[in-house]
């Protein structure tokens, strides 16, 4: 790989880039942006803001994307959740619809783009790990239950706000009287169409003889052609009189950014919103990167991957638009089109400029109840509670972080809810690292193998004891070793020699060298020579020097065999 | 040991304990208790309180932890850093000297109780563990700082306040003309005295003769000393008219609460700061607690420790004074005057109790430069820089920790530098754990032991590929590991089976789960076996029932090198 490839990843496809590989990926690209207007569009509704803000999102950050991220095949731009996040902390700022929410929208793009690109500087990418399974997932369904509901709004025909399920229920009660029949009964056939059109349109077209894949790709189609029904019937018959709400007029000039609504003070107070956006942005895109690469054996860096995101979000802030990430769905759209390259990635976006500048009059009468529809539909399948029974059988502490992550995202808010979450994910990691499994492990007769003395019938000595840790010895658990030590020590006063047996310590801190010192002194103080055996190379290299080592009463030895063989042999000497 | 006696360690000493054992007990409470008196009064004063608070915190307090607590010699009163936080804590809410800030202490000493008794009733007291060695170095070298310059105000005569070096400074330079210049004389007498008399009077009384015990034990007498010399010496010649500032009257009432003061609110915006007294003061006592028992083959029980302390800690708010912990020095005089079982704590108790009935009085011409001479010269000996540049050496990281904790204590205070720190330790953690060590190994021909291919020449086979991971798999380092694996396939197209070796990992999370899957699938994708060695037996056990195993492409090995056997005869066989 050369150093222009690591920095500009595109040029590693672009090198071999054929006429075939064009004609490939302009007709995938033709057929993703088709998929994908509709859901931009609902996406921008779901973020609050103008349904064209939705295509804007798609142009250069897609674009950007392709040329500097690592994915072949990922596709990026606005995705649901982010969408949802992106409500959720632009509310309390200002008003949906105002230029000044659409400001803190770009904001927010701006800031997460510029939180993704320091974390590559600074090789950050790591915190994303904090987002534990329990912490995802419990996220994740809340959010997509809060989503839903929230485009029940749309579904009914109302004007409803808030950050929760309670704000939220609270608003719709308020609005309840203003509900629109004609919109209910477009919403359920909606709703009905795109069920049935996703379950039976692959089956029926497969049966109608065309090829698995032609089948299969036409088969996600159905929000199109629900959304081009439904566009029709309402131009047609003018549904719209009936109170039915429609896109409207979209201006098809390009975007102008309200420069003058940037202020430092609400820049600073975006900042915890704008880094959990591009944190759980950065991992939602990641996991779904790397779940396409494996399948063809392909390589995603995700550190070059911040950059990415990091670069099509700062193009997303100066498109006018909102936060973008990598999305499930839409890859999923990209790779069923025939996506070879993101070449695919670089066309759709063009197209998505041209479908800007001269298409969306086509979009005039589409009814932002269809697209509340289409969302609603493809959002429900996120919410999974076969998870939360999976990880309660395997651990009830963490399902027990998911509970908590759940029900705090659903009641208090999302931010709220991530905090609580990861908290709990530490304090459940320290207090298990803080409760290490140690034994006091003997030889099995014969062998050269130690093992727990009390799961098996192993020799020992009441003078030589030998403890092994199963557990990195760091702070939270430094002073747990000290006790142990200390209780055994003072339980049975035979022992003269104790062996600390380390092959499964990877890591010892300053807090746990200090531990392993005072017991060191302590044990002397009680006439018993501490010993270790079995200590890894790594860890080993840093204690060469240390003092605990220089002052240590015993021996450091390689294998425990050795060290019950020379302490055997010094115990009968004396 | 009997129920009763878990609960009530007293119980243990109280059954056998005999009349000899109350003479040296009474002989040794005697000793202390003139030994802690200005001891316990300027600690007073560094809290902002009246010196006659530091008695009333020697008596119930100190004989309530003599019955509840595990250690035989922890001495349990006010201590330098706890005095010194509920000054830094209570000063935003109170001016001191008022009724209200006696009410804060009071309700700090209340809170900190509660905290402890709550965290051994959850089994908490691990939380305590989060204090790294760095955070605890840092923290005590900056409160020992801030201390002898809070000191500094008194030593000159002048009124100062501050929670940091830079208000305590601007607070000093403010006050600068009201400078004493008979308190300056008495205090550079007093530290000078000290200092002589720290390092002479047991070699001193040695040479004349005395028995090396006595000696040492009248050796640490030199405050008591320099009390009784300066305050008499004030009393003479009514130094007092020069501005001298002294004890005064001390009234010989027992205390009362101010209840009135007491309110729900201000406990709740007093509960971050009791918080943190009650982790530091619980990690300070057991460790000294612990430092003196291991000498004496003795064992120390955290969670009774946590009953103990905060029993002691509600006594303390209901003697109307602040909040206390076991303390090194208090114990080192305890211990040297000869003291057998914990009967000591409850005898000093009992004369403090009797001091502050009858001989107040004595105290009315003691000048408190002497007791802030005392402090100061105490105090410094806590500032540790030799600490940093150990640990420096050992490792760069966390000694970042220590100076970030110690400027962020220093500069802007307590509370912010102890969170500070906590998090640069949990970061610096997660950093670790999420850049695990991780080799491809081979087997040491003519052995069953697999080693590092970098370190070692050991055979490989392009088709069979072992990975060893030196870490526990948590959510931390869950992504990294997909990442590990996914790069080597997607490099090493030859790959057939892929072993995990997990001889060093001792948990398995919920993510580190997924991950697990989410590898299996990728590589099943790719046409490569995924299989276990070495898994541990707790380890085992958590994925017996899980979908990872059910559905595992490959094998689950007992040992690396059966899986190699098995793995080459299916190679052979295909």
């Amino acid at each position: 790989m050369t150093k222009l490839e690591k920095y500009f990843p595109a040029m590693a496809w672009l090198k071999g880039y054929s006429r075939e590989d064009m004609q490939t990926d302009a007709m995938a690209s033709l057929i993703a942006t088709i998929l994908l207007i509709p859901q931009s569009m609902g996406y921008a509704l779901l973020a609050g803001l103008p349904a064209v803000v939705g295509l804007y999102a798609g142009i250069i950050p897609a674009i950007l994307y392709s040329l500097f991220g690592t994915s072949r095949t990922l596709a990026v731009g606005p995705v649901a959740i982010t969408s949802m996040m992106t409500a959720t902390i632009a509310m309390p700022f200002a008003l949906p619809g105002s230029e000044n929410y659409a400001a803190i929208a770009m904001m927010l793009a701006f800031l997460s783009g510029v939180f993704l690109i320091l974390m590559s500087l600074l090789k950050m990418g790591f915190l994303s790990n904090l987002l534990s399974h329990p912490v995802i997932s419990g996220f994740i369904s809340a959010s997509a239950i809060l989503i839903a509901v929230g485009q029940f709004k749309h579904l009914i025909g109302v004007q409803a706000h808030g950050n929760n399920l309670i704000e939220l229920a609270k608003s719709m009660m308020l609005h309840s009287k203003d509900i629109n029949l004609p919109t209910v009964i477009l919403s359920a056939i909606s709703i009905t169409l795109l069920i049935l059109l996703k379950r039976y349109l692959t089956p029926v077209l497969s049966k109608l003889g065309l090829a698995k894949n032609t089948a299969s790709m036409l088969g996600k189609a159905g929000p199109v052609i629900v959304v081009v029904a439904t566009t029709s019937c309402v131009a047609v018959f003018s549904l719209d009189s009936l109170g039915i709400k429609i896109v409207g007029d979209i201006s098809n000039s390009l975007p102008t950014i309200p420069f003058e609504n940037f202020t430092l003070d609400t820049m600073i107070d975006l900042l915890p919103g704008a880094f959990l956006i591009s944190i759980v942005g950065f991992v939602g895109s990641v996991s779904v990167a790397q779940s396409f690469a494996a399948k063809r054996k392909q390589d995603i860096n995700p550190n070059q991957e911040l950059v990415g995101l990091g670069l099509a979000n700062l193009a997303a802030a100066f498109s006018a638009s909102f936060p973008v990430t990598g999305g499930f769905s839409r890859s999923v759209v990209n790779v069923s089109a025939g996506a070879k390259t993101p070449m695919t990635g670089i066309l759709t976006g063009l197209l998505m400029l041209i479908t800007l500048l001269f298409f969306t009059p086509l979009f005039y009468y589409l009814p932002t109840a269809v697209l509340a529809s289409s969302i609603t539909i493809s959002i429900l399948q996120l919410i999974d509670f076969k998870d939360f029974l999976r990880l309660y059988r395997f651990s009830k502490q963490e399902a027990l972080g998911l509970l908590a992550t759940f029900f705090v995202v659903l009641f208090i808010g999302m931010e709220t809810g991530i905090i609580v979450g990861v908290s709990l994910s530490l304090l459940f990691f320290l207090w298990h690292t803080s409760h290490p499994h140690i034994a006091v492990v003997g030889r099995l007769p014969g062998t050269e193998h130690f093992r727990n003395v009390n799961r098996f019938d192993v020799e020992t000595d009441p003078e030589i004891v030998t403890i092994r840790i199963d557990e990195n010895l760091f702070f939270a658990n430094a002073r747990v070793l000290e006790d142990y030590v200390l209780t055994l020590i003072s339980r049975h006063k035979d022992i003269k020699h104790l062996i600390l047996m380390c092959n499964a310590v990877n890591m010892i801190d300053a807090s746990a060298l200090d531990s392993l010192e005072t017991i060191d002194d302590r044990l002397k103080s009680a006439g018993v020579m501490l010993h270790f055996s079995e200590i890894k190379g790594p860890v080993m290299d840093k204690l060469t020097d240390s003092s605990l080592i220089e002052n240590l009463s015993g021996q450091v030895f390689l294998t425990q065999h050795q060290a019950i063989k020379a302490l055997t042999i010094k115990q009968a000497d004396a």
